[in-house]
C-alpha cells in the first residue's frame, strides 16, 4: 500500500467563482490519485475530509463530492470515508491510497547517472488557463479546462515501474522544481534538453517558461536507465549526470515554482 | 490495512489558549490512532496535513510534531508523510493507517441480538475537562488533563477482535450517540444498563449525563458474542436486542453528542 495526502483551501488552491464545485472535486481527486500513480501504483482508495461553512449549499457538495467519485472511476478508485466539520472558508483534505500489485514503490531517490528523463503528459497547459483567469479571460477553453480539470496519465505510473523507472513524481509544483527533488533525494544533477520540452499552446514568448514552471497538469516525470524501451506516450527530455540541481541546456532556471509561503 | 482521517480546526476542536501545541499534537495522533484501534488493527503510520498563518511560530509547529511523534511512538507507529499550506486558521487533518494482521477489520455493523456491549476506558473525563476550562477553572487538574490529552486503550482494539468482537467503535462524540450508530449499521437496538456506566469523577448530578454524552475519551466500546472471555479491562455495560436505537435502563437518552454542524 502506498498513502498520499493533500490540504486544498479556498482562495489558495481553488475559487469557487474560478472553479464549478464539480471540477473542484475533479482536481482534488486527481492531484492525489497523481500522486499514488508517480508512486508506480494503482489508486484504489480515497478519503476525503470536508470543511464547510454551515451556509454551503448542499448542492454545492454534492457537486463536489459527484467529481471526486468520477475521477476516481477513472481509474477504478472509490471514495471509502471520511470526515465532515464545520470550517470558515471551504477546506478539502484529500488521501489517496494505492496498491503497489507487489512491486516495491518507485520513489524519488533512485536516479542514477546515465539515467535518461522522460515525460509523459502535458506542461504549461493549467498555468496558462490560470493566467487567462486571473485576467478575467474565457478564453482559450482548452486552457481554461486544463485549470479546472487535470488530466493526469494515470496508467503511465504503473506502467513506469513495470519498465523499471529509478525515480518518478508528478509535476504538480513545475517541472524544475520538482526535478530539483529528485536531484536533491537522489544526489544527481538534472540536465533538461530545452529543444525537447513539449510546449503548451500559448505566445510563444511565455510558452518555455510555462512548461518549465507551471503546475498542476500532473504530468509524470521518471528516470529510467539509459536503453530502456518506452512506450510513444514518453518523451525523452533530459538525462541524469553526476552533480547537483538541474539545468537546461547547461543553464540554471531560476524562477521556481509555487513557494507554499511567499 | 485500514485507513482514518479526521479533520481538527482552532476554535472547534481545539484552542490555542487552553491546549499547548503538544497536547493538540498528541490528540490529533491519539483520535486517529484510536479510530484505527477500534477497527481491530494495530496503527502503523500517520500522514498530516497543516494548514498555518504565516506568522505561527516554528516553535509551535515543532511542539505539535513532537506531540504527534510522541502518541505514535506509544503504538509503534510513526508521521510518515504530510502536506503544509498557507491558511487564515490552523487546520491539522490527519489520516492514520493500520495494520490488521491477516484479520478481518471489526466494522459497526456485526452487532447481533443476545450479544453483550463491554466497554474499554473511560467515559466523561474529557467532557467534564472541557466545562471546567469554559467556566475559567484550572481545577480538577486530571479531568483539564483528560481533555488535553487523552489515553485511548489502544491494545484493547487488536484485543477485542481476536476475543471475537462483532462491532467496536471509539467513543468520540458521546457514548449513547455512538452506540445509535452501531444500532443503526446493526440493525440492533443497544440496551445500557444504568448502574454499570463507569461514572467521571464529577459532581454526581452531572456524572452519568458525562458519562452517556461526553466524547473524546476514546473509550472503546464493543460487541461481543455471549460467554465471551475479556480481560479485566473490558466492564459490561449493556446487551444487543432485536429493535433498533440505544435505551438506558429501558429509556431513550435524548441529550446527543456532539452535533457537527449545531
Amino acid at each position: 500500500v502506498v498513502a498520499t495526502t493533500d490540504m486544498l483551501l479556498e482562495g489558495r488552491h481553488f475559487r469557487r467563482d474560478w472553479s464549478p464545485p464539480y471540477d473542484i472535486g475533479r482536481k482534488a481527486a486527481a492531484q492525489n490519485l497523481s500522486d499514488v500513480a508517480a508512486m508506480g501504483a494503482r489508486p484504489t482508495v480515497l478519503l476525503v475530509g470536508l470543511g464547510a461553512p454551515p451556509a454551503t449549499p448542499v448542492s454545492w457538495v454534492e457537486a463536489l463530492y459527484d467529481g471526486l467519485r468520477d475521477e476516481c472511476a477513472l481509474v477504478g478508485a472509490s471514495v471509502a470515508g471520511g470526515d465532515v466539520v464545520k470550517s470558515d472558508e471551504v477546506v478539502i483534505a484529500v488521501t489517496a491510497l494505492g496498491d503497489l500489485a507487489g512491486r516495491a514503490p518507485v520513489t524519488r531517490s533512485g536516479a542514477r547517472p546515465g539515467d535518461i528523463v522522460a515525460l509523459n503528459g502535458r506542461l504549461g497547459f493549467a498555468a496558462a488557463g490560470m493566467e487567462a483567469l486571473s485576467r478575467g479571460d474565457t478564453e482559450p477553453a482548452d486552457l481554461i479546462a486544463a485549470h479546472r480539470r487535470p488530466r493526469p496519465p494515470y496508467p503511465a505510473g504503473p506502467e513506469a515501474a513495470v519498465a523499471g523507472a529509478t525515480a518518478m513524481l508528478d509535476v504538480s509544483d513545475g517541472l524544475v522544481q520538482d526535478l530539483g527533488h529528485i536531484a536533491a533525494a537522489s544526489g544527481v544533477r538534472i540536465e533538461l534538453f530545452g529543444a525537447a520540452i513539449p510546449l503548451p499552446p500559448t505566445h510563444p514568448e511565455d510558452a518555455l517558461h510555462l512548461a518549465l514552471t507551471g503546475g498542476e497538469d500532473h504530468a509524470l516525470v521518471a528516470t529510467f536507465p539509459p536503453m530502456t524501451a518506452l512506450g510513444e506516450s514518453w518523451r525523452t527530455i533530459g538525462r541524469v549526470a553526476e552533480g547537483e540541481g538541474v539545468v537546461v541546456d547547461g543553464k540554471r532556471y531560476c524562477h521556481g515554482g509555487w513557494d507554499h509561503f511567499r
